[in-house]
């Protein structure tokens, strides 16, 4: 049988989502098809609206649906210390921990080279002018811990040490309710050498 | 922090489709806000023309963009054997085997007095009226294998023998590529039940 058209074209275009391989695509889609027209519409309508209203803040390109994020507008967070992530996601789950009280800078990446991305290719710049125009003691380098984020941490620790802040890395070391058995030997020599003494 | 407005509704609406929580919502709504607009106004006019375009045969109740479906408009389909299946979706799945030449039904559901559906909250007088139209050798039963399943089954068998066709239903055993170690008792049996002289 042939398939309706706009039934092809919704899976086509579900499948081109993160995690959506072909059935889940067929699975989302007849289940779309059930809906009422009502819940459909809505559906549709926040995802165009979501890329019409968000932009990346001018300060430290968070998203946003003004010219500056709800973080670095709000005057109750700690203007003196940076948290340095990679994407934009990365503050959405660093906020829902609640802990930190400082403002965030997004990279828009990590170094690179195999992928031919550079210092030059992420907001690094922005950075350093946030840095210069003074107030910050302290940047924080929460970049992933893989290869590519420890070398944008080593870089950035690097370039920023000498314009008189403080850069800390977040810590690696066995996540908390793992068991030892199964963590990989670079997981596990990190967690070594991150010892800390007990009260 | 207060996350935009925008980003939120998109989330709360990810998150009412099956099989997608939290974190896939967030996940999926970040990768459409990096997209070009180009790329999610296509998926989202896709959704709503699944919606706009999208209709239940009027033979067979499988999804179509016309009164009737590609599969009862085709005049090289076999017009004697109607295969019952539960949900339009099931068509896809069997039309994906590409082996069954007949026709379909689809039932919108099956038998199921703990959710208070009865025969008559399915599409079971329309098959009626089709066998009495007169052609049809064969009914197919390819309801799931699970308790509604069996029930709506067993009682499609009850009224439609009468009217002189052939009943049959789909086979249960061990799935091909299956363990016999790991089958359930249940499927054992019937995979016993099922055993076939071998050639």
């Amino acid at each position: 049988m042939k398939r309706p058209e706009s039934v092809s074209e919704l899976i086509t275009e579900l499948k081109k989502l993160p995690g959506i391989g072909q059935k889940t695509a067929e699975r989302l889609s007849f289940f779309m098809m059930r809906r009422s027209k009502d819940q459909t519409e809505r559906l549709a309508k926040s995802i165009m609206n979501v890329k019409e209203k968000i932009v990346l803040c001018a300060i430290c390109h968070g998203i946003s649906e003004n010219e500056t994020c709800n973080v670095c507008a709000d005057p109750a967070r700690a203007s003196d210390s940076i948290c340095v992530v990679e994407e934009p996601y990365d503050v959405f789950v660093l906020e829902n921990m609640g802990e930190f009280r400082g403002t965030y800078h997004v990279l828009m990446g990590a170094i690179s080279p195999l992928d031919g991305i550079g210092p030059d290719d992420l907001t690094i710049d922005a950075l350093k002018l946030r840095i210069e125009a003074g107030g910050i003691k302290e940047v924080i380098v929460a970049t992933n811990p893989n290869m590519e984020g420890e070398s944008t941490a080593v870089y950035l620790a690097r370039i920023l040490k000498p314009m008189g802040v403080r850069v800390t890395r977040i810590a690696r070391g066995l996540p908390v309710g793992a068991d030892l058995e199964y963590a990989d030997p670079v997981t596990l020599l990190k967690s070594l050498e991150g010892r800390r003494e007990m009260e």
